[in-house]
């Protein structure tokens, strides 16, 4: 099992769940299984109230945070796992089947790091935009004749799957935070940094503007797939800040 | 992953479900991860009727098996596997970690077995009188502070297990059925040889009339305990045949 302290750094996310049914039984899976941060992106507000108000509410679902946008509710995160199928899409970024995934989270938390496990809505998923901000994607391996896992049933699975396997690794490797030359960056760094790198793209004139937002995606991409550090990402920062101030001078 | 002709062997009962949406639910998981048999014991006739009608029922739902009693939902069956917490009970046959089942469930398919995996009404789960029907217990490793799942993510979270691990196990082991030397006897058979040990006992005089319920659950607990074979099964049937003939004929 995951040690409680670990747990408390894993979250799950919901992107705009629509079924307030669904909303409660993730929560009552989190519960189950020991999690408690639970984060709720851009929700429906009546079912997203009606959730919240359900009689034996768990406290973790009363505790929750609510987001406008992904990006803001990941922005603490070192590791960001987007889950879903792949069936109707290809993927952009690496593709771990579920059986597979504990070691990898076991051993961000093991580093001190944060994990966000998102989820998409009930109807189609999480989009090509929300996907972007993800580090993996996590498959559950179902039957390709009936893909499409239940909201709520997905959430348990996952969390049983990080539970159940996590026993020997988490045990052998001591939770001691990494240093900055070592951790991963947090999602909100890797934006961060992003838009810098854009704002020097169009002062350079890289690319036309119609552009723009295909570059953005893969730029978003491109930055979780390099596996930055803090330290590599302070870096990077500063030179494109300092590539920037240049262009905008050399513009004037 | 467990082959498709032996997922064929694995069914899930329902025993009395309250929720129509619970009984969707667990359909749906049993879809998604390619399971076909679903038995549904002493339902409550407006819910069955409503979960069954479902708009996008699985096919699955629509051909549930109902049956009155637990006994007669898993009268084929050679290994009659429990779901629940132990909280608030103390088991009277082998408890598995959910993680350690599949080998279990893999060899006795593997060996042309059939599987039954039981899962109680949602507000107080399987009753002593439905456990006695067990040869095993399985325990989801939830915590300790909300330990009762909901059920049709208690099904999701089981059968995941089952695909997750059985992998190599099912590979190595030719699916080839047994002969009655080997092979378990079905949990009908040990019923049969039950009643006839039973009336043995009355015929003999063996315990006043007040006893008779509870060394009637204490003699299912054991002869499942035993792993009795098919053959076996038969020859202590014929055994006690005989003494019940012995027994009558000199009382009269």
């Amino acid at each position: 099992m995951l040690p409680e302290s670990q747990r408390g750094s894993l979250g799950v996310v919901l992107v705009s769940p629509r079924n307030p049914l669904n909303i409660g039984a993730a929560a009552r899976a989190m519960a189950n299984f020991g999690f408690q941060r639970l984060s709720v992106v851009a929700p429906f507000e009546p079912t997203w109230r009606e959730a919240r108000s359900a009689v034996g509410a768990p406290e973790l679902l009363v505790n929750a945070l609510e987001s406008a946008t992904l990006a803001e509710a990941v922005a603490g995160c070192t590791l960001v796992v987007g889950t879903g199928t792949l069936t109707y899409r290809k993927a952009e970024q690496r593709v771990v089947a579920l059986p597979d995934l504990a070691p990898l989270v076991t051993r961000e938390l093991a580093c001190g790091g944060r994990v966000a496990l998102v989820f998409g809505p009930e109807k189609h998923g999480l989009t090509r935009e929300d996907l972007s901000y993800c580090h993996l994607l996590v498959e559950i391996p179902t039957d390709p004749q009936q893909p499409s896992m239940n909201l709520g049933q997905a959430v348990a699975v996952c969390l049983y799957e990080l539970i159940r396997s996590s026993d020997s690794a988490s045990e052998s490797t001591p939770a001691t935070p990494a240093s900055s030359i070592t951790s991963a960056a947090s999602s909100g760094r890797l934006d961060l940094l992003a838009g810098v790198i854009e704002e020097a793209m169009q002062a350079a004139g890289y690319s036309p503007r119609g552009m723009q937002e295909a570059n953005r995606h893969d730029l978003r991409l491109l930055l979780r797939r390099l596996s930055l550090s803090t330290h590599d990402t302070r870096r990077i920062l500063g030179l494109f800040r300092r590539i920037l101030w240049r262009l905008n001078r050399l513009g004037h």
